[in-house]
């Protein structure tokens, strides 16, 4: 059985999507590739690079992850792809697969061939498409670059209590990178960008009251901003990259 | 072979969607599965239930459906497993897998395990997608929690020719679950909310004259209102759960 | 190993192709079904047929593409299978097929059958995809229906300089299908429309200015407006099926 692949792009279920796939089935006909999401801001690497970090270890060991939010394309950001620990990740060197890569632990790192007819707008195709085919057939890094050291080490805001909001997910709910306190029922939130709440925390939807902000414990393990069957990020100013501070006040409002 | 896997959710092909599908394939390797939709409106459990009737007979005997429309998501609602004649289901006591589970014919029900580290906030991939899994390779349902009985038994509104519409899709296509009467030409159409209007009807899209409103059956088997190239939705005030009275009327206004 | 399928539709990620893709593995359990593309604009058959004709070389050798863009569902237009050189090419006679068939060297064309009980309203389910079942599982199209011909020729308009906006790209690229000059740094604009403009030719993104339109080489070989990590669309009065005129002026503006 073939490696299996997951992919993750801003492409938004366009037909680059397909043909990136078309690309890895002329190479790899037994390839089992599973789309993580294609869902990512256009251009937004930080939300990319969160998606993959907190999704990544959900896979069997040797997924390959093929990750593609890359403003840069065509430029001399390198085409990557790194074996890890337990993984492999295919994408441009631009903070994209770092996190991820990095918490598994990084064991090898190349920088892909392109060869001379590829597309200078659409590396995915041309680029990463064929070295995914390769390593999902099995083969060694070693036959589709050069080593290299990676360049951007992208790396989410966290010191003490104070965080970033990582996403805004398809339910609204703004997500950061602080994991709850135990016990806490309770926590003050101050940003960057100048608000001051205090926010109830529930561990789970049905506890909390309706029309109103609370936060709880999402996906990933971290807190956050959330309101029963509505949009939490359309009532407050805060998006990704905003630095918040989360303290926790066993005091409700 | 695995049995097949067909997914239905409201997570709008967020990330969730795919690392559900990555625990399903570290459990199952072989597993193939299909998206259903996960376009489904966040929290609309109703029209969630009827996509799932309204497609599930289309798929091979034995297909495991995974349907996650999940506004109770961490609280007492029971995470079920449902075999029917055909097939499976598995999702959560609200409603949502009632109808096609009961229109198939249930065997056996059962309340999934849940496991101490489960996130109450994405039992989909805690509490589901492991038993999704273990069904796809091949396990019994005993296997997976303790025989139940389900609680919410959802059942479309239907009296006479007086029905509900169930969904607006993504042409814009108002549709109730109300049959065709054969011959009929023409309907009148009287809703709780105040529409009263005259429709006529055309088996096919072509049939009817661009820029007004008709009605047609679906490909449920159901009359929906239409519109050549537009969206119906968008010039009447009828919504998914209107209770709505479609009576012959052979008669074109 | 079956054939392998690549989907496209303007069905939107709705269950509809869910459902179909049902059917598909009913008839052929061992179906490896991509999706293309579903997010064609509603109703867009240009649009859909651009898709398809600039995608399609990239998938593998008998691979069978199920195209359904169909606003003419259950009138008198053709329901078709198509054996290319190459590939399998299954839907509507509208055009949609034909600038992709056509490029690949039609070899045989097929009338579908329709049988008694088929939907008038989704020919997808009921027509189209079980001959794209029985192509995938390796019968010929003799089985499928009767030899026809193709009525629906739909080209793309291109003479000298002057071609079309084939399609807005989901990052809000206008996409034209004249080939780019080679050497040539400046391009004079003129559309039907009314937009006269003199825009720079980049080769990547990264060397173009933020914030101001440029034209680069897309994927498919040709030029298009661009605007990086921007939307030109929102920026000019360009839609698809908008002649445009594109002459190189080594001059800057």
């Amino acid at each position: 059985m073939t490696r299996p692949v997951a992919f993750l792009s801003d492409f938004g279920f366009s037909v680059y999507v397909g043909v990136v796939k078309g690309v890895i089935l002329s190479l790899c006909p037994g390839a089992r590739i599973v789309d993580l999401t294609h869902m990512v801001t256009p251009f937004a690497v930080r939300e990319g690079a969160w998606y993959l970090l907190s999704s990544y270890s959900y896979f069997p060991e040797g997924t390959i992850f093929l990750a593609v939010v890359d403003p840069g394309v065509g430029g001399p950001r390198q085409p990557l792809a790194i074996r890890t620990q337990r993984y492999y990740f295919v994408g441009p060197d631009n903070g994209l697969l770092f996190p991820a890569a990095e918490e598994d632990g990084i064991e090898e790192v190349f920088a892909l061939h392109r060869h001379l007819g590829a597309s200078r707008t659409f590396e995915a195709r041309d680029v990463f498409a064929p070295a995914v085919a390769r390593l999902a057939r099995g083969e060694l890094l070693t036959s589709l670059g050069r080593p290299t050291t990676i360049e951007t080490r992208l790396r989410f805001h966290r010191r003490g209590r104070e965080g970033e909001v990582v996403v805004i997910d398809s339910f609204g709910n703004i997500i950061t990178n602080l994991h709850p306190l135990p016990g806490a029922n309770c926590y003050r939130l101050r940003s960057a960008t100048g608000v001051e709440i205090t926010l109830p925390y529930y561990s789970t939807y049905p506890e909390a009251p309706k029309e109103e902000l609370f936060l709880t414990t999402g996906s990933a393990g971290t807190l956050e901003i959330a309101l029963r069957e509505g949009r939490a990020a359309d009532l407050l100013p805060l998006s990704p990259g905003t630095i918040v501070e989360l303290v926790a006040t066993n005091l409700l409002p």
